[in-house]
């Protein structure tokens, strides 16, 4: 008993040190953005991109990446930095996600929404100064200095966030909820649902566990466990989510719930009932601790990650 | 008189040659986009990434990477992957300032702007999908084989499309427009005025540019020679684009005239005046052509390509 409450203290005390430091390295990446010159710094558009970064959270995406790339004993600030850059892209989304045109939501994390807290032009611009410099983080040597390892990051970071990835599963969500159909709504069945997840939030969680391997090098065999894991882990956050929806309350979750089931959108909860919604939740915590089998010991914190994901309240 | 005649075809047949080329290579990006699988291809972003990349034009971007490309004799497919690229990035933006949040147009290349032909919402995500396809391009081997080409091209790209460059510029310009402080239009004086457009416009008209040197592991004072090219190039557009907004006639332009006068917009015509707008213009294209000098006769086609910019018609 002692042993797994030590190891849950363990990992909440490694989840926050690296939402602390990747908050540091955020914000220092924000304060020294690149600029033309000093008089030309469009200063709201910095602030709105600091209001829609630096919101805090549980910085899971960039925990994947420092906890993977521990695994090959890659250098922590290497791996914030590609933490970073997927925290950017991440944020970005959520901005653009908000906006009255898509989910037009008011509540973000118990804050108002970037278009709410300032204006539309701005929240659109904040997300796409968010997208750009998270490939400028990824491309400066602080992060690798090997270039065929930027490059390999920058490749696997625009995949996963563009129309193969979460762009695509955006739009494939919008069109399920009837958006462009005259208001039909496309009820999805488990595997489509399961591909739409994937996409939209499965592929930036995948990738945190890829630039882990990308940045240590890893072995294809090594990769390929990571890929898997990730894939698995990023499965288990949606349904987790999907079930938040359903039973989660709304001051603890930070933004309105029940509204997924409401806008008729294809969750995992609809596609599979509850029941089995949480048994498939089950069964992916324990796939995703075998994905990790050959690194052993080292992995510990990882497979807590998969249950933490899974069992999340918020 | 027949050299210049037979000098203003010769140009006009490569840029013309380009933009044939550069259309089959974008369709090509489009067509072959890296789907997570055939099951989850989101269609109609496809056809709106496409209707907002594939609406012709001059392709001036690619060609400048194309000719900058060209005095290195880098290979002709590689300067059009990264100006496909950049191509790309300057679709991706038209398509957001073209929002109702932003300037409200209806009208582009004499087409309805996406949004007007798909909706808002499609609209926002053809533009992420653009801007993240355009790093993906470059970040792949058809780019360059040499990974650290192809990471520079990465970071040049991200400073001149972001906070420091092309969305930092339309930031004070919606800024100086008075759309953040009670409707203030805010009256710039011509370093203003030129720093915004650089920002705005002639941030991506460099990077065109200087992914030419890039392409072409160029010297350090070539790249500078380029990158001073680029610069002037930029500058001499935006004066160009500002004088056609006054002059120009809204059929051949192809959107609507006298627009950014009426938003109070800071255009070099409201700063230096119709008269000094003019002789600017043409100062310019002295130095754009001097800039070239170490390239000697090879860079014909550029010298053309700063006149052509200053004297177009649309």
């Amino acid at each position: 008993m002692n042993d797994v409450t030590d190891a849950g203290a363990t990992f909440r005390q490694r989840l926050d040190g690296v939402a602390a430091d990747i908050e540091r390295v955020l914000e220092r990446l924000l304060d020294d953005a690149p600029l033309a010159e000093e008089r030309g710094r469009p200063q709201r558009l910095m602030d709105s991109m600091r209001y829609v970064s630096l919101a805090g959270g549980k910085r899971l995406r960039p925990f994947l990446v420092v906890e993977t790339a521990a695994l090959f004993k890659a250098p922590r600030a290497r791996a914030l930095m590609a933490g970073a850059a997927l925290e950017f892209v991440h944020c970005y989304s959520l901005a653009h996600d908000d906006l009255p045109a898509m989910d037009n939501d008011d509540l973000r994390r118990g804050r108002p929404t970037a278009h709410r807290k300032f204006d539309e032009a701005t929240a659109i611009l904040a997300g796409d100064g968010l997208l750009t410099l998270a490939f400028d983080v990824l491309a400066r040597e602080e992060t690798h200095p090997n270039p065929a390892v930027r490059i390999a990051l920058v490749l696997a970071l625009a995949r996963g966030a563009g129309l193969g990835g979460m762009v695509g599963g955006q739009m494939l969500d919008l069109a399920a909820e009837g958006r462009f159909d005259g208001g039909k709504v496309t009820k999805l069945g488990a595997a489509d649902v399961k591909l739409l997840q994937t996409m939209k939030t499965g592929a930036l969680l995948r990738f945190g566990c890829l630039a882990g391997a990308i940045l240590g090098e890893a072995t294809a065999r090594q990769r390929e466990a990571l890929d898997r894991y990730g894939t698995l882990l990023g499965e288990a956050f949606q349904i987790a989510d999907d079930l938040l929806d359903v039973e989660g309350d709304a001051a603890t979750v930070g933004k309105a719930t029940g509204k997924d089931a409401a806008a008729g959108k294809g969750t995992f909860v609809t596609a599979l009932g509850l029941d089995g919604a949480k048994a498939r939740l089950k069964d992916l915590v324990v796939q995703a601790e075998e994905a990790l089998a050959p690194f052993g010991r080292d992995a510990d914190v990882l497979k807590m990650a998969a249950r933490f994901v899974a069992e999340r309240k918020a």
